[in-house]
């Protein structure tokens, strides 16, 4: 459905990414391919207890083994910067590396650096460290019953660097607007219910991995797969207090990051083993480090309370959500406390917050953080209501759809917003008109639909376009390539000059070579960083009206740009590619930089719907039709849009029906490889069709939205709701696996919580 | 005598440059220590011959050898570029891998790639070459005789693009002002001296070398030991008829260039050879490969005439000088016919150049292209008519300096140039005051002085400069750091924004990521870039302007900057750290992008000063003193000003004392060894006392004039006129070694031609 309602020549197309044949071919050059003269291997010590305090560490043995060159422990952490920007940093740095306490299964403790890794592996295993096991806290109700042992008896700093004591709620959020009790009063159904969330991975296919060079100038130089390497630079800056300016952070491929990699874990540690050795560190994270040591999402309870009147108006609505922390505070409360019903127009709201600490690695964000699990449990409850009352589960949501001026929980209004034309596509749409499949044997079948939502951000983001003398552009940007913004830019800045993709060049430097950018995150980049290059891309033309003045003898102010021309007084014309030539002829340059830095939510909204059967032999479900439609203001490039949406689909699904991190009575995660944690694969999945909404951002030169952080957000509700349909049993926890659907068919059909 | 007269706060202080530590401890990374994932090694055939037709090339034994990978020839790279940009690229091409004729010992004729070096050169050394042998032409003399056989019988093209047919002689330029025939006509003493020059190698420590990988998207990334990034680009879209915008030349460090690293050798092979492989190709030359397969300073013969008056005035000059163009046309004559005479103000001059084809490598610069060779000759000649007319050899110059709008010998009239100031300046030095040294036993003591003179250039430059959000700037410039610019330009940074010089960070990205940026050569650099660097932080500044308006509550037009504050209408002020502060609390971010495009020359003129020793017992010439006098306009960073002089210096007394090439009568060069070719170490010098003069380039922001090609032109000059002071003889054959010493003192004292 893409439209295209100004022209354009290159947005709306589908060129081929400049990154692409790189990455199939398997020449494309990730953190761990990057490989520097007189590099040595580090390898992490890490904690086999859930929670214990660390009594000695003894490196002698390890030291002895011949290769071994240098030896850190948390406390070279932790002193690396006594005067640490924030408390929070140091809460940062304790999860890095601990320093007293251990306070999950797999943190780390200590780290060894030696020739080559196998040394480095070997001589991590002769470590000695010395532990007094605690009980762990393991689940978000224990973490708040007066009985839990704490996770940080001495209290900790929380994200804010407020100090928390005596408690494992590190955070409280509350955001209310209208009345909430005076608005269920005017309910006449009230649905209340509560989901349970597990700890789920990003599973991004690469390991986070580092080089780090501290040279003997105090410059630090790194390599690490990254959603931000300014981010990286400001983790290091402020862990390690050393000027960001004294530290390079050089552009290397990620391969997938989904949120979890926008934090630093192994580049500090890297960088101190550099320090004390001298020479460039690496180090590469295995599947079992990458699931214990880093930042999944998290896990918890969110309870949902709504009331609807007899005219079929959401009156008042209540949110619960606590999320797992992990062991250091900052789970991704924010979102979901302040945003779980921005997709429907509801005068009361109330909704609580909780960050809650447990034995359990600091999780991060994955998409858009923490709005899944809330959605998870609101749209099944809007499909209890829609039910109960009898009424059809898309009017209902269009009937009660958010629209311009709505306010959110957090007493924001939104403004020009496209949820009511994704919920009319959605009407009119090929699936949802299709007869649902029905049931036979023992294949039971169903269908469910969700909504889902999220604010998508901007930022600051910097651009550098220079003119080549073949008439080509070469297009900086310091935005980390996850999704195909490369692309994306480039398409822009080849909108704006009038030039074929395949004559704009794009690239990404290092931090030193282009101007603060912020992290590839929050669906910001083809916002923000599309902004930059639009100005750019313009102040380009404007810098080549100039040469252009001199050849068509025409004053600069009454040269004009259009169709790729430039123009003057007279009849003659000329191209970019004439301007290039005659800036080769006078030898000249012509470079123009560009920031932006945005600040408006864009607002992505989606309609999901799902068709399934559940197979009540088994309890498998196959998930046989999935359609996921979209706002997405514009699409640049539809095919990484249509791309973003599916892999959100498929992440979701994964979430809802399989994925989970399951762990034993000691808080020792049992499932830590991609053999025993079940992600989806392509023969898990039906192809996901991705419609595209175009309601044109106004704050956008180009309309745009973003795109990537909302497809994750509906799937748990749609693939819930369909599986009720299914199976006639409602799931308040995930994943709704073959064990837990057939369990609840072999007893009766009904609310499983 | 570094002045200060606009109270610099960083010009003219001599901070430790950025690259310093990590190029002392090893850890700075040059072309050799890249390494790509997957790479392989290409190693080059290379011609026994000096001239012999390839009657066949055989690699069926090579490529049968294990892993052997792909394979070149001369045809692959002329076919590789069919419509060729200009007919001398074909040259080009033809010098860098021999089609149908090998034209010197050392051509490339072939190359091969293998997994590693050692299969790679092995297989190199089984392709079978058939050559039949031809005549060489190895002499200047030679090759203009009329029965010299022709380097190319079938025609060739110059430089410029003119067929060259049926004669060695590949271009002839021709200056003249005044009547010279009327000039000598005036003339109480005419001289006439002819000079025999030697080819001779510039020397750098590190040999050429290239990665390059062709990518199956067919975009080339290359790693390579060059003076300019974007030249090796510009060379190979030429030669591979890529376009520009597709290759990607990454920086490296290098290790000394002083015109060698100008033009490609390397890449374009390994860009063939891993457009074959599909794989990353990485070729490194031994130090035979270097001085045989390189780019020389040429050799030739250089005669001079000129004749003085009774008044003690030059009245007229000729220059007849013929180099060594190599085996392809475009030796150095264009600076020497143009401006061998630019030290003095002569009315009538006539200057001939003939750029000469031997068999020998195709030649290239070294420093100030051609002017050594001219000056060895002309300061000799000047020596000559001093002693004749017992007149002395510093007021004589003085008296005959060109000074504001003398013309140069192609017409062209010099302004504000400091020759004068120069001058004044070796007449009250505490060297040339001091009493000369007096000989004694078989110990000939002895004085000399010349002048030196290069014109340097400007060209395009293009630079970016972003406020870090620590109050400290990154600087990004295409400039190839060869003798000390990073930190040059980072001072200039840091004197325009009122900063340290340690919070401006210099980096040089790829030429994807900073405008188009002409070679690090001609003394251009500071000139140019540093132009380019100044204008980029007064844009940051008037860009900073707008946030300290929104503090100091003033309007943007009334915000001034002085002493490194903002200041508004009120007392507040703001420091560039404070409005980092204030970026960084509002998340923007404050880049900037500047070009310049300088066009004048900026003159540098010299005087060097030279006591020296003879032993006439060996021959073995010791420098005892050596004195270099030179105006550089501004020093920014008087310590590497001064090391390019004292650099200067000690490769024009190796050239004329020592270095040579020593070709056999088949054309092989019998030292292409440092052990063998006789460069001077620090065993061999003396300290060069560096005086710099400062007389400022009224077209330079700063006064910048260059530095770095002048200092290597009058050392020949000055220490042949101080060997004869000592022994009596005329040497205009370099290099006066003690061989040529002792057989000239066994004869009788005279001119040696």
């Amino acid at each position: 459905m893409p439209n295209n309602p100004k022209n354009y020549s290159v947005v709306g197309t589908r060129p081929i990414r400049h990154d692409g044949l790189d990455k199939v071919t398997g020449r494309a050059i990730y953190g761990a391919d990057v490989r520097i003269p007189g590099q040595i291997w580090g390898e992490v010590v890490r904690s086999p207890h859930a929670h214990a305090t660390i009594e000695s560490i003894d490196a002698t043995e390890a030291l002895a083994l011949p290769g071994v060159i240098a030896f850190i422990t948390g406390t070279d952490l932790a002193e690396a910067n006594p005067n640490k920007k924030s408390p929070a940093i140091r809460s940062q740095a304790d999860n890095i590396m601990a320093t007293d306490t251990a306070r999950y299964r797999g943190h780390a403790v200590a780290a060894i650096a030696a020739t080559d890794r196998n040394t480095a592996i070997e001589a991590a295993k002769l470590v000695r460290v010395e532990y007094k096991p605690l009980p762990p806290v393991l689940s978000v109700k224990q973490a708040v019953s007066s009985e839990a042992p704490l996770v940080h008896p001495n209290g900790v700093f929380d994200h804010i660097g407020e100090a928390v004591k005596h408690t494992n709620i590190a955070a409280h959020i509350r955001h209310a607007i209208g009345n909430v009790d005076e608005g269920f009063k005017q309910a006449s159904l009230i649905v209340e219910r509560t989901a349970q969330l597990e700890m789920i991975h990003q599973g991004y296919i690469e390991p986070h991995n580092a080089i780090v060079n501290w040279d003997q100038d105090d410059r630090i130089s790194v390599w690490s797969s990254t959603q931000g390497m300014f981010a990286i630079r400001d983790h290091m800056a402020n862990l390690l207090g050393h000027p960001e300016s004294n530290i390079t952070v050089n552009p290397v491929e990620i391969g997938g990051g989904f949120g979890g990699k926008t934090t630093v874990y192994l580049p500090p540690i890297a960088a101190l083993l550099s320090k004390k050795s001298r020479l460039p560190v690496k180090m590469v994270m295995d599947r079992a480090d990458v699931f214990q040591g880093t930042g999944p999402a998290p896990g918890g309870e969110v309870t949902i309370r709504m009331g609807v009147n007899d005219d079929g108006k959401l009156v008042a609505a209540e949110a619960d959500v606590r999320l797992e922390a992990g062991a250091y505070p900052g789970s991704n409360i924010e979102l979901p406390t302040a945003w779980c019903f921005s997709t429907y127009d509801i005068p009361n709201i109330s909704s609580n917050g909780y960050d809650v600490l447990v034995n359990k690695p600091k999780s991060n964000a994955f998409r858009a953080p923490g709005q899944p699990q809330a959605a998870f449990c609101v749209e099944q409850v809007v499909d209890e209501i829609c039910l109960q009352k009898g009424w059809d589960p898309l009017q209902f949501r269009i009937d009660n759809a958010a629209g311009e001026g709505t306010r959110r929980s957090d007493g924001v209004p939104m403004f020009s917003i496209g949820l009511k034309e994704v919920l009319d596509t959605a009407k009119k749409s090929d699936h949802w008109l299709s007869e649902k499949p029905e049931s036979y044997g023992n294949i039971l079948r169903g269908r469910g639909l969700a909504l889902g939502f999220s604010p998508h951000m901007g930022g600051p983001s910097s651009v550098r376009i220079s003119l080549n003398r073949d008439g080509t552009v070469s297009l900086s940007e310091g935005s980390q390539d996850i999704g195909g913004t490369r692309v994306a830019l480039a398409m822009i800045a080849a909108e704006a000059l009038h030039l074929p993709v395949e004559s704009v060049h794009p690239s990404i430097p290092s931090t030193n070579d282009i101007g603060y950018t912020y992290t590839t995150a929050g669906s910001r980049v083809i916002n923000a960083t599309g902004i930059a290059v639009w100005d750019a891309a313009h102040a380009l033309i404007e810098k080549a009206k100039y040469q252009a003045s001199e050849v068509l003898e025409t004053p600069v102010d009454q040269i004009t740009f259009s169709n790729g021309l430039f123009k003057g007084t007279g009849d003659e014309t000329l191209s970019l590619a004439d301007i290039a030539r005659l800036v080769d002829e006078t030898q000249d340059a012509l470079e123009v930089s560009a920031q932006a830095n945005p600040t408006a939510p864009t607002n992505g909204f989606a309609v999901n719907i799902c068709d399934l059967e559940v197979d009540s032999a088994t309890g498998k479900t196959t998930i046989t039709r999935y359609t996921a439609i979209q706002d997405v203001g514009t699409a640049i490039h539809p095919a990484y849009v249509e791309g973003q949406i599916q892999g959100g689909a498929v992440q979701g699904i994964g979430w809802t029906l399989n994925e989970e991190y399951k762990f034993d009575d000691e808080g020792t995660m049992l499932n830590s490889s991609f053999l025993d944690y079940r992600m989806p694969t392509t023969i898990d999945m039906p192809m996901i069709d991705a419609i595209l909404v175009e309601v044109p951002n106004p704050l956008h030169p180009l309309g745009v939205r973003g795109v990537a952080e909302t497809p994750i957000v509906a799937p748990l509700g749609a693939v819930s709701n369909a599986i009720y349909d299914a199976t006639k049993t409602r799931f308040y926890q995930h994943p709704i696996n073959p064990q837990k659907i057939l369990t609840a068919l072999i007893s009766s059909p009904t609310t499983q919580q």
